[in-house]
């Protein structure tokens, strides 16, 4: 987690022990703080938090909105976000459904940047067809503020006049020009296009890997973000310089499939909830990232960067 | 490289033939634009701005400062900075000297946040002996700004009041407290330490394989930065949540060696120079970054954050 501290091996041991090491990442954020002092918490800890949070500060996704990738080290969980880019959410979803990633793969993995996958073969010879999903779209780089719930941050940002976060989303917005737009913040999904601004089809799609490209906001078209099993993507082997695409076939990461959860009956479907974050909850939780209080920090920040502040997801409880 | 497009499989194939894969990695950083369109390019690219750089504006790091961590995938090559951490960086010379990290392991991988690797059982019974270094040290989280070189990014920052470049290493600046501190980039390594400030001995090392976590400045020591070879920790299989600790050992990446590149002859060391920070080569790299002037990008971001900004290396020239 992005709260972890770094304990040398021996603390990390004690840490480890007193740890939930069962829990979803954001329950075990900090969780480690009890274990390695008894000295009293300055403040509740992001998994105090989240353990003293109401149902209702979390929500469950639309199954009709979530991926599941499947590769060889398991499952990625996507959500995916219609609401800034409807025309490509709908293409993926008609790709989805017809299986047009089954036994494709990641044929690129540039390290610090992105990994890309989908058809290696696509606009070549032997490029699988992508049956009844439509083959050009229009470019969904930005759309109106308006008519969004958009929870800002407080916190300055170099790339945007305001961040903040709509429907779990890392986003910005130009209240001057009432545009607004998700941010490429680690784990986004985006649609790789060609030169022309309309040249994406949502067939081959890239994940934040690295340092947030900020640089391609409003450039290219992002459709989702990963909400689980981003270790699945992110320890990708890497590709040769400059960009990461395998010249050996041999080194693609398969795909075994991809399905939208709508798909699968409901007993087959991932029991995850994500926080809210237009709750109390996700603004207790941004603010204990913002001012760390543990006793292992010296002193806070007093900042957070939108690309630092996590999605907490937990299991659906029973019930 | 950061600055490369997200681009549809057809088009990488386009790009890689035009590509200059060869070089290194700065170099080749949008080498795929002349490739990629015949429209005129706007601006110079990274790559014509570095092929005309003035051999001036490269330097040969000091080979007392430079370590060579091999592992499985290959070299991580690392630039230690005594200007900064100077007890730290003492201590590990020595440790390098008497070969204390070989056989060891990196024996901690979380995602989106670090490696860390040393001696898993420190402080434990079975723990290695420091052999001839200091088992403690003092903090060195931060510095007078007073005598350093410091070259300001115009960029705001959230974390800071000024944030640039000191000898190659992102830094920051307060010119009110008239401190210095070195920064959470990609690539930072820092020492390990546990709950008292003054715990860590640079025997135990970590380096940020995610989302800048600058949170983490001025509360631990950074010693150095990885300046090649990142590829070769970075996509090292997540260890379990919360800590990415391997419960089980046989997971663990072992380390062959470390060594100091002036220990060995030398027609045995890296041939590498680093771009100075403090050139005008340098300063243009970074505008090209800022502001993106090829034909992929629709609209430039006018910004760059202190983490987007690469370090060019090269191979150094020949006679």
């Amino acid at each position: 987690m992005l709260t972890s501290t770094v304990l040398s091996s021996a603390l990390l041991s004690s840490v480890l022990v007193g740890a939930c090491i069962g829990l979803p990442t954001a329950h075990a954020a900090q969780a480690q703080t009890p274990a390695v002092s008894d000295a009293p918490i300055k403040a509740p800890s992001v998994s105090e938090i989240l353990a003293a949070s109401p149902d209702a500060d979390w929500r469950t996704p639309d199954p009709g909105n979530i991926l599941y990738m499947d590769v060889a080290g398991g499952r990625v969980v996507i959500e995916l976000a219609p609401g800034f880019a409807p025309e490509h959410v709908a293409n993926i979803r008609t790709l989805a459904r017809e299986h047009f990633w089954d036994d494709l793969s990641i044929y690129r993995a540039q390290d610090n940047f992105v990994v890309q996958f989908g058809d290696p073969d696509a606009g070549e010879l032997g490029a699988r067809s992508l049956g009844g999903a439509r083959t050009h779209l229009p470019a969904e780089f930005e759309r109106p503020a308006a008519g969004l719930a958009f929870t800002a941050l407080a916190d300055s940002d170099g790339w945007a006049p305001q961040v903040g976060f709509v429907d779990g989303f890392p986003a910005a917005q130009d209240p001057a020009g009432g545009s607004a737009w998700m941010t490429h913040c680690y784990g986004a999904l985006g649609a790789g296009r060609d030169m022309a601004a309309d040249s994406s089809n949502g067939a081959e799609l890239y994940v934040v890997i690295g340092q947030s490209p900020r640089q391609l906001d409003r450039n290219i078209t992002l459709v989702g973000r990963v909400v689980r099993g981003m270790e699945f993507l992110s320890a990708t082997p890497r590709g040769p310089e400059p960009m990461g695409v395998y010249d050996n076939p041999a080194r693609r990461t398969p795909i075994a499939t991809i399905r939208l959860a709508s798909e699968l009956p409901a007993d087959q479907r991932e029991r995850l909830q994500l926080l809210r974050t237009d709750s109390a909850t996700f603004a207790a939780v941004t603010e204990a990232r913002r001012n760390r209080r543990d006793d292992w920090y010296k002193s806070s920040a007093g900042h957070i960067d939108l690309c630092n502040v996590p999605l907490p997801v937990r299991e659906m409880p029973e019930g």
